[in-house]
């Protein structure tokens, strides 16, 4: 079985399309897009030229996506939505883009999404800029809802980010199988924005407690399994269509799902990968390679997917309170599709 | 007439004691420092050590101190402040500090309060990363404040000192004289935040809109001077006192008040310094003290020094429609000491 088999065979037989289940949300999505490409904060020409760079370059709205469709499905009559959902979305992947473009100074990387990075094409210190920048037009975002409690989730998004980032880089090359860390590592860096979203668009629509907890488990949980599965990806995916490297993050000494699944066993495979890492070996090509290898061969995948198909069940659950609606079989869908996603 | 004697002899006889000016708010001060000193968001002993390291450094707190008389000197009766106030203190503080580390990685400053900076000490990735929790922590704040409209103007202080700093980085030596620009880049760099602080405090007392407008103009101004005279220090100061070498603005290509009452004279000085500028001879030593020698002899720092009292004068004038007060006394006096610092 390839590995590529492994990933989407198993799980589900027919990835979802992802236009047609988004198609619920067409004319919203259209308004975000127009939104972000907009100029919030400042008027200068030279702002606006680096702002649109980041977002030409495009991305899935996955964010933006999960609170419109949580938002429908959450709101009475279903499927109304108004300026301060739209708002929520932008906000939601402002901070998200605003992270990718810290992350990239961070990493050195020069590419993104098949583009350069904004510290490549710029240089480090505008890319700092331009990731505070984002922030802020994030927070005047954020002041525009009007509501405490949202700008108090978002607040603890913004650190939980940076936590997740601190704990990544100081972990660095560190051969670790604590697993409550890396679920605890993934929720600061990925599902904490994804619940934040998620939990933020029924507490708009004034729906009760329970659906506003099931709402933010349903992102916690779908965040959880959306950052195993880039993890599993950055093992078994190509180069040209992730927009970087195969085997990046352990060339950055970052040790994931799929390494700790071989690492926690007792045989020679596990002292290899252990030896690769420790030595920075990982760090040269050959070294990579042979680490990938070993991974692969010795069933880092095949756990990582069960893994993530946990979550993905856990997020699937939390879906049972919702009325039915076309926008709930969105939410379901995305599941599906995020667990079959190959880029 | 030493450049010294320019700055303090020829505005006011004796600078104030800020100590003294800052008795009326000393319970509430010590406070902010606790607080600050306390970890907001994470409970990591590193992300701790991280930020006590910044801390620690001390700094003036002037901001701080400027919320908290402002918020004494409007609240009834008068004197009365609250934790709200407190929160409103720190987080304009963190908003400040943060922009600090995020401008020592930008100008690769191994200096700061004549302290090692975040950057130097840890790395530049960290710096970058302790920047965005020190964000982080502000929203954390602000979102504890339930007020949107406070909200709403501290989002916009963000991007304002994003834009100072891309205008900043995008006129590296490029000789011009033009004020307006001048003063617009020292709103966004400085006296936003501070007419933030000066602003919001009122507001949390339910001020009157007049009381409120006349806070925001005493910040706003306050902050251009404090700008004007951080300028003129650059060219006056020495390293030791400052904690940084004096002519950095220049030697960075930041072309400030002092250099510009120079260059817009029609002459060999004007001429001489120019070229400076152009050639970028003012990144070596020898260029950085013939420019600061050149400014220094044909009138830029008393120029200067009546620019900054320019906006001090307007900042005393904002205060008349407060009551009297020792709190408003400490506003007063506040200018005065403002204009005579030395560091």
């Amino acid at each position: 079985m390839s590995t590529q088999q492994a990933l989407t065979g198993s799980i589900i037989t027919a990835s979802p399309d992802l236009g047609l289940l988004l198609d619920p949300i067409k004319d919203e999505l259209e308004q975000v897009e127009k939104f972000l490409n907009s100029n919030l904060v400042d008027d200068s020409p030279f702002i606006e030229e680096l702002l649109g760079q980041v977002f030409r370059s495009g991305g899935k709205r996955i964010r933006p996506a999960l609170v419109l469709l949580t938002s429908k499905a959450s709101s009475t009559p279903r499927g109304r939505v108004g300026r301060l959902h739209i708002i929520l979305s932008v906000l939601t992947e402002l901070i998200h883009t605003a992270s990718l473009v810290h992350d990239d100074v961070l990493d050195s990387a020069s590419l993104r999404r098949g583009q350069e990075t904004v510290n490549r094409k710029f240089s480090d210190k505008l890319a700092v800029l331009t990731g505070d920048l984002l922030f802020a037009q994030a927070s005047v975002c954020l002041s525009r809802l009007m509501n405490p409690v949202i700008v108090g989730i978002y607040g603890q998004v913004l650190g939980d980010l940076c936590a997740g980032e601190i704990r990544q880089m100081r972990q660095q090359f560190v051969v670790s199988t604590d697993w409550d860390a890396y679920i605890q590592k993934s929720v600061w860096k990925t599902a904490s924005l994804f619940a934040a979203g998620t939990q933020s668009a029924p507490i708009l629509n004034l729906c009760t407690d329970n659906v506003i907890g099931d709402m933010k488990a349903y992102g916690l949980n779908l965040g959880i399994c959306f950052q195993i599965v880039d993890d599993l990806l950055d093992v078994t995916g190509n180069s040209l269509a992730l927009g970087k490297a195969a085997g990046s993050d352990l060339t950055h000494g970052v040790i994931t799902a799929p390494a700790m699944f071989v690492l926690e066993r007792n045989d020679s495979a596990a002292q290899k990968l252990t030896r690769l890492i420790k030595t920075k070996d990982v760090t040269t090509e050959a070294g990579v390679a042979e680490a990938l290898e070993i991974i692969r061969s010795n069933g880092g995948i095949e756990a990582t997917v069960d893994l993530a198909r946990q979550y993905a069940r856990r997020a699937r659950e939390a879906l049972t309170s919702l009325q039915p609606s076309q926008y709930r079989d969105s939410l379901d869908s995305l599941i599906d599709w995020l667990l079959t996603r190959t880029t």
